[in-house]
């Protein structure tokens, strides 16, 4: 989500974008240890474990050794989630609990999660838990790390069951969920509003990764309606997140991207300057600086020109969890 | 300049870009009254007046009717100056001491200059003064204005001569000054440290523009080399102003721009992510938000989301120079 993506909220949008709520604004380089342009794992894998490592590697350094990602690194008695409309093993989500050599390798990634440290995950991707080339079923693997896993529907559990007791998992697509335009719905902002309810039951604080993983893909498409659409479903995600962080008044939130795709541009109609065209220059990711949006207590650390991987070592700065490191 | 053609210095300058000196960043929408994507003459009259007019607008509103820049806002005790690798007629310094219907008067633009608060000027467009079609000749009304005019070469006048009893002007070529790679040199960092010697002189405050003018002709152009030449030519322009204004310690600079051109993006070359290819989406202006970057008191204000036109207003708050409104 490069700007001219987060722009095309300010245009396209029936509302005034909850873009428009933060002021604290960063810009990030995005380049991996490998390439000047970065792909999803390596761009992940800055965020959620500080470094810089190679394209195609999630949770893992340039020597292939397995780094502590943030779930991993903050105290045991702190909670995390992740989130996305692709599968849940996708470069993105994948980074913050796998240790893999390539993102290809989907149903290893799989393998990690019911033994990570997340507590909370909504997505797609069942077939990489349940319907593994392998033949192997995961489902034995969840139940022992006090998993409820809903493959069906996203709905909140009732509140007598919906505690730090167990923990909550969706799978909602075999792999990717569908389009925001092509009956997702509001999967996005209401797991995210599901995942800020459940996580913060521990008083002791909580993490969560939300990713508006399509915004990407209709870069990669070049389809213009695409990524408008997919990121206006991110921001009603992100204004689940600031409302929360309003009335909390106790947490941060960062909103950027791992890079920019497809060279998308909110170009005029033929010369026409009243009408906005979205247009494209390229098929793949691009290098140009990241917007990075912060919202509450120690945003104001997130200012400035910075490397990708600072995002990591900023929040441990704010929160104060990488004590443990 | 939008963010790519900013992000560019990033990846082809030799140095740490002095972009990268600035931790205050806001977003502009640059929609002007008529269009949606402006252009540089409504987009300029919205930083230099505060308000939104229509596409070709010089200094005045929807009803034609002049509006009060910067220059003329300020108290007359407060010193004035533009800059810019184009013509000093072209629409973005224009839009700081003239009022014309639309841009493409440059004769008409050119008549306002002598008798306008102007103090310091720099750039091209000699024809526009001295070898005029209407046969007119400017250089009475420049000595009637107390204007001491170099049309050979950029120099500081001697310490005795260069003070505030005189205003100075530096027309160098007949129309736009050439392209920072054909023989432009180092003229706008050397003019802008030549317009900041002579405008800090007076104690009471100073007000300069300063344009990378011919980044959007390498957009127009779809020439990337172009874009990043004339990129790393303003940046070094930046750097005099930041490097004054943090030995001074009550200096404001603001850095931003009208608009986006080109749809310019630091892909790929042919896939290979290690190989940065500028390539383009349009050969005309796009709606994407633009990067504000700000240094120094005042900065913070002007942080967040917020229209163009607020640029003005903002500077006005900050300097107090809005008395006068």
């Amino acid at each position: 989500m490069g700007l001219s993506q987060l722009s095309s909220s300010f245009f396209f949008g029936a509302s005034t974008p909850n873009f428009k709520r933060f002021k604290h604004i960063g810009l990030i380089k995005t380049s991996s240890k490998s390439d000047l342009i970065t792909d999803s794992a390596a761009g992940a894998t800055a965020f959620s474990a500080g470094i810089k490592t190679y394209n195609r590697a999630i949770g893992i350094d340039m020597d292939t050794l397995a780094v502590k990602l943030i779930p991993e690194v903050i105290d045991s008695n702190i909670s995390s989630g992740v989130i996305s409309t692709s599968s849940i093993t996708h470069a993105t989500p994948a980074s913050f609990y796998a240790h893999v050599k390539t993102r290809k390798l989907e149903e290893d990634i799989a393998t990690f999660l019911p033994k990570s440290p997340i507590d909370f995950f909504a997505g797609g991707g069942k077939k990489f838990f349940f319907k593994r080339k392998d033949n192997a079923n995961l489902s034995k693997d969840f139940q022992n790390a006090n998993f409820v896993i809903d493959t069906i529907s996203l709905k909140k559990p009732s509140v007598s069951e919906f505690n730090l007791s167990s923990k909550f998992g969706f799978l909602l697509a075999d792999n990717a969920m569908p389009k925001a335009s092509e009956g997702r719905g509001d999967f996005l902002p209401s797991a995210t509003q599901i995942g800020l309810d459940y996580l913060s039951q521990n008083k002791r604080g909580f993490f969560l990764m939300v990713e508006g993983s399509q915004i990407d893909w209709g870069g990669h498409s070049n389809d213009s309606d695409y990524i408008v659409q997919e990121v206006l479903d991110f921001d009603m995600a992100i204004g689940k997140a600031l409302d929360f962080a309003e009335k909390d008044g106790n947490t941060l939130v960062v909103v950027t991207a791992d890079h920019e795709t497809g060279g998308y541009t909110l170009a005029s109609n033929d010369g026409d300057y009243n009408k906005i065209k979205g247009s494209f220059s390229t098929s793949g990711h691009s290098a140009t600086l990241i917007p990075v949006l912060s919202y509450g207590p120690g945003s104001e650390d997130f200012i400035g020109f910075y490397e990708n991987n600072d995002i990591f070592h900023k929040i441990m700065k704010v929160t104060n969890w990488a004590s443990s490191l």
